[in-house]
């Protein structure tokens, strides 16, 4: 990757600008995890992936900055910024989850050796990265084997390698391909309302020399009839017990069109991503957005004032529509037939 | 109708400036047939039908700046203004069709009463103004029918009041069922990349006190499974003789998110809207308009410099997935089942 969406530079967070892209690619280091907590909440950092790794970067700041104390007086400090941390966007699960893996160092630690206590932490917080890190690799390659020389992905928001400490989700079989000498190219849905589509992922894609055509939403049937699309990738946020995918709005009218025009669907994702609790689609609840996100765009008004907007965030696509899961520990078959 | 999209003030015409909707609701009088060729060119007013009043309502005003000429002298340059106003915009059938109606009238005018030539011209031009009104009611009436209370209709683009003379096509069912005291309410797509639904469908609907929900292009499809859309009604630029539909990007999306969920779509048109000549939807050229319209919105950039964009300005909906043809004329059925 030309970028780095998060590193440790000596005691700071070295952290990519994403609230500046595609237009400035600015890099922030940060010595405090309260400007962590800053940067996930205005989504300087996003991508659950990201995010869980950001969390446990930011307790590692935390830790840092205890010069006079025992490790038994900053324990305790430590788990009350943890749930500070935890607060920054409570619905992402990723982060609750790195920030509770650091946690868990912290209470096991014995001994009074502060330079050790924080030793331990980093390592924590640097192994989720590189765990991630992995873990995109292992997605890449096993969906890698899915696309052939020549092929055109086309993919909805942007569960690329700006969203993870690696090299993505749904873009990771796309990388790996390219790697591995086929020529495969893609189509970034721009993905209303806010655009990641085409602020993140046709950006990341130029950025590493990938071949990336731009297209409206309402496009993508019109690209799928024309024959130009070979295979369909998303990322996802939570896949319920029996397959079914909630993920950023539009991809449920994705995976129909993909299943009208006969082209495959395929769902990338860490494999801690299928939830252990949720029976169906039907339990995860959707969260709905703010209407200025819809009723405005670079401060200039695209529609009347006091109008009633309808914005949920993400949509839920059956287990039915999906032709596999593809995953770091291998590929899992969905529903479609 | 609150508002009025061209109409005759004395020897003028009155436009609203649909640039600066939904912001500013403005009004232009022009007395010179050049300044609605700039108003054609700049979207000033658009839609089919309204740009072949205005191209007639310029052949008035061009008629009226001859003072001293005689009707003979004045015929040949009136015909050579025709072509000038035609090419405001060449793709636009209704344009040409509009001022081709005045100049049959200019060449079958026999005098040399240049006061009478003028009336018979203005007569024309108002006329076709008037047909548009009548032929608004018709569609509104014939549409009606099929819209019960409580209904809810979704709609892409706009092919409303703001697109004719009258009170629209696809939205004319929606105002004729209203004023029968039917609670008719829609979901506008915002229709991108020009945003026609944020900017002009839910600023008509709201004006005219009608309740409209605004939702991305990509939410119609979540609206429709959770049961909250009755009946889908679109406008067209072109209907194929075999009942292929040229509409909005978009719109082939909506009719098979309206199929899947067992939702009627209905397309709503002049019965001249009919296409004579073109066999089927694949015989109808698809315009591919700029990349500017995506890459950037309100002056802010939107997507990196030098990205590939596609952007097909129409897409076909095939008659099999076409409830009914609702038009002036009477219901015509389509090809879904």
């Amino acid at each position: 990757m030309k970028f780095t969406v998060i590193e440790r530079v000596g005691r700071k967070a070295r952290i990519l600008d994403q609230r500046q892209l595609p237009t400035r690619t600015v890099y922030h280091e940060y010595d405090d995890y309260r400007d962590i907590i800053e940067s996930i909440k205005t989504l300087e950092i996003r991508g659950a992936p990201a995010i869980g790794i950001a969390g446990a970067f930011a307790m590692a700041l935390a830790a840092e900055v205890a010069a006079r104390m025992s490790v038994e007086q900053y324990k305790s400090i430590l788990k009350n910024i943890a749930g500070e941390i935890k607060n920054a966007r409570p619905t992402a699960v990723n982060l609750a989850w790195g920030v509770e893996r650091v946690v868990r160092v912290i209470d096991d630690f014995n001994g009074d050796d502060m330079a050790a206590f924080r030793a331990a932490i980093w390592a924590e917080a640097e192994g989720i990265l590189d765990e991630d890190r992995a873990l995109c690799e292992a997605i890449g390659r096993n969906g890698a084997e899915f696309l052939e020389d020549g092929d055109t992905v086309l993919t909805h928001c942007n569960a690329g390698a700006l969203a993870t400490g690696g090299i993505g989700t749904a873009l990771a079989p796309v990388y790996v391909a390219c790697r591995q000498g086929k020529r495969v190219s893609v189509f970034a849905d721009e993905t209303r309302p806010l655009l990641q589509g085409a602020r993140l992922t046709s950006w990341e894609l130029s950025t590493e020399g990938i071949e990336v055509t731009l297209i409206c939403d309402n496009m993508a049937a019109v690209v799928m009839r024309q024959g130009r699309v070979d295979k369909v990738i998303v990322g996802t946020d939570r896949v319920a017990r029996n397959g079914d995918v909630a993920n950023k709005i539009g991809t449920y009218t994705v995976a129909l069109l993909a299943r009208e025009h006969g082209i495959p669907f395929y769902v990338a994702l860490p494999y801690s991503t299928f939830d252990q609790v949720l029976e169906t689609g039907d339990d995860i609840p959707i969260e709905e957005r703010s209407p200025s996100e819809i009723v405005s765009w670079g401060g200039h008004r695209t529609a009347p004032e006091g109008i009633k907007v309808y914005s949920p965030a993400f949509d839920i696509t059956p287990r039915e529509l999906v032709t596999a899961y593809i995953t770091d520990k291998g590929v899992k078959p969905g529903g479609r037939s």
